[in-house]
């Protein structure tokens, strides 16, 4: 078993000011251990998204790095954005990749926010598979009325925050710390203008209406192309296959004469996701990742072997 | 467009001595920018393969390390094995992975072939797409008779080496240098006990019959398992996908009422080569495959951005 690899997807409330978005990402940038994928800011909803990958300990000391820069810039009493945030840190996930499971990323985020606490005053929740009171595991319910609300109301012993004192950081809010599976946004688009069809088989596939376990789903029209999407969110690939979620989409489309015109991967997902997927259409008996060079590859520069 | 990189699978004639085999691997082994996938040594055939990835310039300088230990150690005038072969170091085959294309490594082996015979007094033949004369295209045209008949033929006008003089070293022989493309070993195992049915699909699908033009094959009875094997050779998985062979033998296994069992990837294949067959069976548009984590993370280790 190699070294705990794991991602994480900070969400800070600084969409805007291009200055204070670049010093904030800085400390995931060329530190060893680490590697930022993404970040991309959001002007609308006033928000910055950070995706970094690597080990625990260089992705903590980045992300109370970059936490100081954004206490120190952002100050709650005067955000405004369309995305609901209680937090100039709102949300930081862990979420497992390699060599460390969920329980693993729940432990890491429960001493994260001991240590995110001490380290800058501000009151941390726990939500996801971290969360210490069961309706915390969902964000919505640790963020109701947002900011503004949870000023007042974070003295009341049910919003009172997980670590840290029963009182906002008077700029900086509170942050939400936890751990996630990973979560892979995957949209079908059917050949029909009908929207009631996406929506049904919406229904069909997703967990909230007994389909999928791990499977979240809408129906949506995507009127500039004639077709409807029906757009979904993975929340566990291992369980839920994205070649089983297709070949039931297909399935359920049949029934109304409807066919897969294409499908959509939004954003990143694990190797492990997409291999699992090939294999299982071309039949592949006792495939080992270690056979795909690529990956063989990246094993071995993790292990410094590589150094080109 | 980052740097090039080569796959380079050496074949040594020694697959008997232990620390001669340890001796001819070690220059492969801890250098900077190239990594050591695989190192096989076959008693019966009295032969080493070795596979390694990584950047032209390191490779070369290995496999020249590596090959004045195989020429101090290795006597062709006393060498008996299974495989044929004509030198101490038979075959250096240039493969391109990324950054570079067949004609790129067509380029490589040329100068390296020129390199080798002047570091070494080791005459070169080339063969594959870096193939000089038509002919040596094929191995075995070059290879014919082995080391024992190259002896004395070499003088001949037809046989003589492409670098160097018309003459064998006293106990390395000669070496055979070219490029090719990746190539892909699948087997399809199908359920039945009729080898005529696994001929009649690998005639359907293999080029030499007529089939798909970068792809080898042939019928094989698996007897243990009372299933029969298309094992086949796709030397060109860009114009001959996985998804594609794949397809083209289920169609052909319905005429006999036959399904397939399982399939087989042996060694190694190239991420884009799973990764393709993914994408055309998934429908997804617009896939890169830097959306793909572990290959976004290979990206970055390349470029030194990553030291974990």
């Amino acid at each position: 078993m190699g070294a705990p690899m794991i991602e994480c997807v900070p969400n800070f409330s600084e969409g805007r000011r291009d200055e204070i978005i670049e010093a904030i990402v800085r400390p995931f940038k060329n530190r060893k251990g680490c590697a930022l994928l993404d970040s991309r800011a959001d002007k609308d909803h006033n928000r910055l998204v950070v995706t970094v990958v690597g080990s625990p300990e260089p992705i903590e000391d980045a992300l109370l790095e970059a936490s100081r820069v954004a206490i120190s810039h952002i100050d709650l009493e005067r955000h405004q954005g369309g995305h609901p945030r209680i937090g100039a840190i709102d949300v930081i996930p862990f979420i497992p990749l390699q060599n460390i499971d969920l329980a693993g990323c729940v432990k890491l985020a429960h001493a994260f926010g001991k240590r995110f606490w001490e380290e800058t005053g501000v009151p941390v929740y726990f939500y996801g598979e971290a969360a210490l009171r069961p309706e915390r595991r969902a964000l919505e319910v640790i963020r109701k009325g947002q900011y503004e609300a949870l000023k007042s109301e974070v003295v009341n012993p049910e919003r009172r925050p997980d670590v840290g004192e029963p009182k906002l950081h008077p700029s900086a809010g509170a942050s939400v710390i936890g751990a996630r599976s990973f979560l892979i946004a995957f949209n079908v688009n059917l050949g029909t203008g009908d929207i009631a069809v996406a929506r049904e088989i919406a229904k069909a596939v997703r967990a909230s209406s007994g389909g999928l376990c791990h499977v979240k789903g809408i129906g949506l029209a995507l009127e500039d192309r004639g077709m409807i999407q029906v757009s979904l969110n993975i929340v566990n690939y291992q369980k839920n296959p994205l070649y089983r979620v297709v070949e039931m989409i297909r399935m359920e489309a049949k029934r109304w004469g409807v066919s897969v015109v294409e499908t959509e991967v939004y954003g990143m997902l694990p190797a492990d996701a997409i291999l699992d997927s090939a294999v299982y259409y071309l039949q592949v008996a006792g495939f080992d990742r270690r056979q795909v060079i690529d990956l063989a590859l990246l094993d071995m520069a993790s292990k410094n072997e590589v150094n080109a």
